[in-house]
């Protein structure tokens, strides 16, 4: 038996005990006639002291011993005469009676420490020491604790957990498959699951009910900053529901995570058409944790002589309370951000609301003192405020300005750690209509129902009433971050085929490539409809942090490879030489 | 809201509530001025009635469903005049006011019932209908209610859940790795996991201390009777542990399933080393439901002129009891079983004890009845029984013979359903010798230390006292079938090192296939082992069943082959041609 008791267990009640314990040396601290050791485990610290006087040769023996050696040792729960009050064990210590080293460690490359002194590259490689390290074992064990209150969550509401297979057939939703090939079946491949969409679908039809999966998706795409190969979703399914009771369940979800992980209780949560979240925010994922709102001023703003703005599809500026005192450089500076190419906007104006009532603006040549109250008036600003303005096309400007808001909401310190701020966007658009091809993408996925009352229009030939057409889709968005999206799906063969002309399947795709689901709604499907959740990006905001890689244990990095094993390689034979084959 | 109740909820003390249902049409039945229909979700089964008394139109559209239709019906709760006893729902019935078809369906394929007249490939295409059927859908519940089992109980002993990657390198486990092209790096490949072996004892380096995790694991390999492309494991791995440590921390998770979804309290589980259950049973996974052990007769039966056994390797028996009464029929019959090419054996001798006491062989002779009597004493039979005799290659006779046990065993009625016998085989062979390479490989994995007292003799070079060098290895067997294997592991890059030589690797391949490994044990990695249980074999064995396809919804056949979704397929990019690719 290697341990009586873990590294965290101990307390003062245990005192008198004799307890053998197992772990990793923290630290080492020799003040010659005694030696102190933390010893730690998952579970917490225990301090090891060994005395000269009692024991010199265990105690010698102790004081050799390096960082995250590997050790055992045996001895008396004693009281502390100095309690660490920072530690649950800290009014204890082990007065060590014997000592076996379990392994030896070479000096890790980079400090196992909060703080550590390793760079990315480093870490990634010797993953198993940042393992090590407080904030990253504190991600993955929470991770762990949020899985489990999920699965609780969903079992009480009668949820089945289903495995829906990794080996299935290319499924077209947006980006690419990973594809496997098969060496029974040569010349044919397997692909795998971007998501279980269909089978869960086909759950549904076939009388579960109410499906659950926590599972690994995987997507081979370009790596943006923080996206995975694979990655882990929560996935849904219900049948007989509206969205209404979708999204009662999964607001319940949420809610019932943030009570059981972080101690909240959150309000209900807010809804928000996706056409108001484009026209307030600029965006179908806006963080509420500030309001500054769009306001559009080019009714206001046109006909004065200012060509930038004349020319302008949509002028529209927000009002950042009590930044008039942002001095000129400030709002150059500002004015280079926006400018940059990820923002890409022409230019910045602004319009300063002095404490003394007065209002300047960078276009003061154009508007006078009366053209700018009626802005300040529509835009609620008051003394002290800045209003700051942006003009152009109208999604491009909007998607500016939504960078320009979130820039200001940091600037000025509005996202407050701990405010969580959820809310549903609804009724997104069914289709996106894009200009290279020429034609439309589904905007969530080919299997969204449109709305009841859209689905006539569906059969019209006009792009605009097409554009138009909303989807019974929803997506749950906390602090400015979408965690969660769904819909209530199709479940009727002919809205199914229809749906898929829009997207420019031949009747011979579709059939090819979901003829089983077109099938299987001919035998009784249900009304039904889901969501899924990035399980991920759900541990990184419950953090308040912004990087999923933070929270997988063996993440791969930009270019989609893992640095410890160093995978993906070349070499696609020579590891079954070896042994076994 | 498409019901205020499930088909399975309703009671006599709901009588009187108006409520509103939604489901599949299981059956109708007209009588006239009166149409029943069974309505069916995945929670039971609710009866309809239309009378034409009260309201004719309904009562003639309810006439026309079909079945499998899905329908909202509302109507009022009232008790039934016949009640059905089998049905939790028997007491009642709903007298339907308002009814809408909510999907129409085909007539299926098969029918939906517990013994339906679907072949297995019809099923396997239409695989929502098979689903329906309630043998498969218990089966799909059962498996769900297991994870959350196992989960329970390892929570509950502080596991953590870590998910693993599922791209990662190949690994060399006896099987072959399914490869995935990596676009971003042309010319690489992922590989997908066997298992998670690497990363969890990387977790336990990295302090973790007990990870567990339900996961899919993949092996490109031709398909035999009962194994699936992809399988599912329950991965298990503990640190600072000794074998006694994961025997009992798993026997208790299989105590705690066998409580949980059985309501079976199981003994403590018998432990028997590798050799024995080979010297008594001939089979490493003996089913112990019965005994009929084996009794070796070599040294009894051999220099009494019979060639078959003086040039016999062994010469072994066993004891069906109470079968004297075998006809020469029955006997010859048998004969010819145990010498059909999957069993391979020359022939099969036996010796009746008649009832009167008089014993009568097939090899009379050459053996006395004073011979004969010896072999029974020593088989410990007794009149009424047959001795069954096989002769031959020690190994190969003993695995003819174990298969003979286990059709006596069927024949006798042995298995009795039901019963479950669990048993630790311990103390596995480290290596096994491979006569067509001539080379050791693995018996477990090469990650499998060794029993202490056998480490120094890894440095022999005799071959003989290489294989019988003892690994710190372990299976549960239950009812004669392996449902989890595992082992203490090296922790220490010296006597990994070790071992993978041993295996033929070089050093150069060692380090190229497991550097990240090797490099892990120097940084203080502790000791470790762990355990992997087959989850989908579990799932059949708790319910006494053979095939583990009947647990996976969505399984593929001996090709490896979808039928449902129909992959793999050789259409590699048509998928995305036609959706945002």
């Amino acid at each position: 038996m290697y341990r009586t008791h873990t590294c965290g267990e101990l307390r003062l009640t245990d005192s008198g005990k004799t307890v053998r314990l197992s772990g990793w040396v923290q630290t080492v601290r020799d003040f010659g006639s005694m030696t102190f050791i933390d010893l730690r485990d998952r579970y917490g610290i225990t301090q090891l002291v060994f005395s000269m006087e009692t024991d010199a040769p265990l105690c010698e023996q102790a004081r050799k011993l390096g960082r995250e050696f590997v050790i055992q040792a045996e001895g008396l729960v004693r009281e502390r005469s100095a309690k660490n009050l920072n530690r649950e064990t800290g009014d204890i210590e082990i007065e060590v009676q014997s000592m076996q080293v379990l392994n030896a460690s070479k000096v890790p490359p980079f400090t196992i420490e909060d703080d550590t002194d390793g760079g990315d590259d480093l870490r990634m490689k010797y993953r198993y020491l940042d393992l090590r390290r407080t904030p990253v074992q504190r991600n993955i064990l929470f991770r762990s604790q949020l899985s489990l209150e999920v699965r609780k969550y969903l079992n009480e509401k009668r949820f089945v957990e289903v495995e829906t297979p990794f080996l299935i057939k290319s499924t077209p939703e947006g980006a690419r498959d990973f594809v496997v090939p098969s060496r029974m079946n040569p010349g044919q491949f397997y692909a795998l699951p971007q998501s279980p969409q269909t089978f869960k679908q086909i759950l549904m039809v076939a009388g579960y009910d109410r499906y659950f999966q926590i599972v690994k998706c995987f997507r081979d795409e370009d790596l943006r900053a923080d996206r995975q190969p694979e990655f882990t979703q929560i996935d849904c399914e219900m049948a007989f529901v509206t969205r209404e009771d979708i999204l009662q369940t999964f607001e319940g979800l949420t809610r019932h995570l943030f009570r059981e992980t972080l101690g909240l209780d959150l309000p209900e949560f807010p809804r928000m058409s996706y056409d108001d979240a484009l026209r307030l925010y600029g965006s179908d994922k806006p963080d509420l944790r500030f309001d500054m709102a769009f306001t559009p001023l080019t009714d206001l703003a046109q006909g004065k002589g200012f060509g930038v703005f004349d020319s302008a599809e949509l002028v529209v500026g927000i009002n950042a309370q009590g930044q008039a005192g942002y001095t000129r450089k400030q709002i150059d500076e500002l004015t280079e951000w926006v400018k940059r190419p990820q923002i890409g906007a022409k230019g910045l104006v602004y319009v300063r609301f002095g404490e003394d009532g007065a209002l300047k603006s960078s276009v003061d040549k154009f508007f006078s003192e009366t053209d700018l109250s009626a802005w300040a008036d529509r835009m609620g600003a008051k003394p002290g405020d800045l209003m700051l303005i942006l003009a152009g096309e109208e999604e491009k400007t909007r998607k500016q300005l939504s960078e320009l808001r979130l820039e200001m909401g940091r600037r000025m310190g509005l996202m407050t750690p701990g405010d969580f701020k959820p809310l549903w966007v609804l009724d997104f658009p069914l289709l996106e209509w894009d200009e290279d091809t020429q034609r439309f993408y589904a905007m969530h996925h080919p299997f969204t129902s449109p709305k009841p009352d859209d689905i006539e229009r569906m059969a019209s030939n006009d792009r605009t009433m097409l554009k138009n057409l909303r989807a019974d889709a929803y997506d749950l968005v906390i602090n400015g971050v979408e965690i969660g999206g769904g819909s209530i799906r199709i479940h009727n063969r002919a809205l199914q085929e229809k749906n898929f002309k829009l997207l420019g399947f031949t009747q011979e795709e579709a059939e090819r490539q979901f003829g089983f689901l077109l099938g299987a709604f001919e035998y009784g499907a249900p009304p039904h409809g889901g969501i899924a959740f990035g399980f991920d990006r759900l541990c990184s905001v419950l953090n308040g942090q912004n990087s999923i890689r933070d929270f997988i244990a063996f993440p791969k990095n930009n270019m989609g490879r893992d640095m410890m094993i160093d995978a993906p390689s070349g070499n696609r034979r020579g590891s079954i030489g070896g042994v076994a084959a």
